[in-house]
């Protein structure tokens, strides 16, 4: 028996987020059919983030047992055969038995992205939020400055989440505009519930000018949903990359 | 009665092109009908370019006729609540009564991306053409150098084209890279039927080695579809931009 971690990217667009629910077709449960059916036995995955409905992953990771003679490189083609095309396995590697995809320590990068112009783009419908509104990123920049390092996110994070502590650690929070395209950037040790939504509506409001800068600081420490912005559309995010702390 | 022309931004995904046609909904129907709902009598666009099934618009031009006090200006508000979000409206001008999107000069321009890489990522699934071989890109550049300028592409044009000359002018061809995607940019005076599809093809073929660049001379040259490479897949290719000569 050995432990294996998939690198997962999907597009969120048709699924009901990451995790197995009586009603409707979830990532988790499509790659367990893909497994089961490749080993002819039942298997579940463990998986590092849940995310939510309509929100992407360039590299959430999917943990698994298996007593197999398939070597772990091989194991992305023989899976992707079996999985829809807006799943693809991007990487397999074989884990230490005691490594768990929530409990080990880990980086975690996600990205919002806002088209910023006069008309929706066809093509960026499913993976950015469209606003027309001007938006000030600079302001926003100043803004993302108050969310990096230790705080307790309790503001920032949706109310039926059950944690033992809201404190979370972000490393870095950057705003960039690439053309009509703005880019919200964060790493951090883990995320509450939507914090990265939660985040990103606050920002957008900064950028159109609804909520100052320097209001993000009484947000954190209120300690209150409702002293954050809206919850901003699951659409508009992707889980770029997990980085994995190797024990010392 | 004025003259009207849409810049139509389009995901062609899910159309059968653009030219309406007796089986399968297309980009150009779907026009007609949003058009004729809105002003309750029948219009009918004129294209500028009538894409494949499966390519992609930035800026494709649609002309019509009509009699109404919408100004110019609000006209894609109102028809973008008409159309479907694969579809969306990003600019009206009211033209000349002469002008046609056909015959008018103008410069067109195409972009056909590449995703290379091990794996392929859904999210680009719709947008790229994924290909994992090595491709050597320098090499697409110098095959690139021998399109531009005035040419007979009758290699390059598929078969059942009806056209009285397959002379064109190619202005710019530019290969560039950008993380795991290769972009053939391309603008001309026009294109014949799958030109800019053949040429992307054949700069492929250039790039994995199955070709070398200064073939290209002789491939023109032939006059012969056989002397050039296979058609590249519809869905890496988008509309970019049409740029209107006016008259002096």
């Amino acid at each position: 028996m050995k432990r294996y971690m998939l690198t997962v990217a999907y597009d969120g667009t048709n699924y009901h987020g990451w995790q197995t629910q009586p009603n409707g077709i979830t990532i988790e449960s499509v790659l367990n059919s893909a497994l089961t059916g490749l080993f002819g036995k039942p298997v579940t995955v463990i998986g590092a983030s849940r995310t939510d409905a309509g929100v992407h992953s360039l590299g959430n990771a999917a943990v698994f047992d298996m007593d197999t003679k398939i070597p772990a490189d091989k194991l992305p083609y023989a899976l992707n055969q079996r999985l829809p095309d807006d799943i693809v396995i991007q990487d397999c590697l074989e884990m230490p038995f005691d490594f768990h995809p929530r409990y080990a320590k880990s980086r975690k990068t996600y990205e919002y992205k806002i088209l910023n112009r006069r008309f929706p783009l066809p093509q960026a419908r499913s993976y950015a939020y469209f606003i027309h509104r001007d938006i000030d990123v600079e302001k926003m920049r100043q803004a993302a400055r108050y969310f990096v390092g230790e705080h307790d996110f309790k503001s920032f994070c949706s109310a039926h989440a059950q944690v033992k502590t809201t404190v979370r650690t972000i490393y870095s929070l950057t705003v960039e505009k690439e053309g009509d395209f703005i880019t919200i950037r964060v790493t951090g040790s883990g995320f509450l519930y939507n914090m990265v939504r939660i985040i990103s509506g606050t920002l957008l409001q900064v950028g159109i000018g609804e909520r100052q800068p320097w209001e993000i600081k009484s947000s954190l420490s209120a300690c209150d949903r409702a002293a954050a912005g809206p919850t901003a559309p699951a659409h508009g995010l992707t889980l770029v990359q997990i980085e994995w702390m190797v024990p010392s």
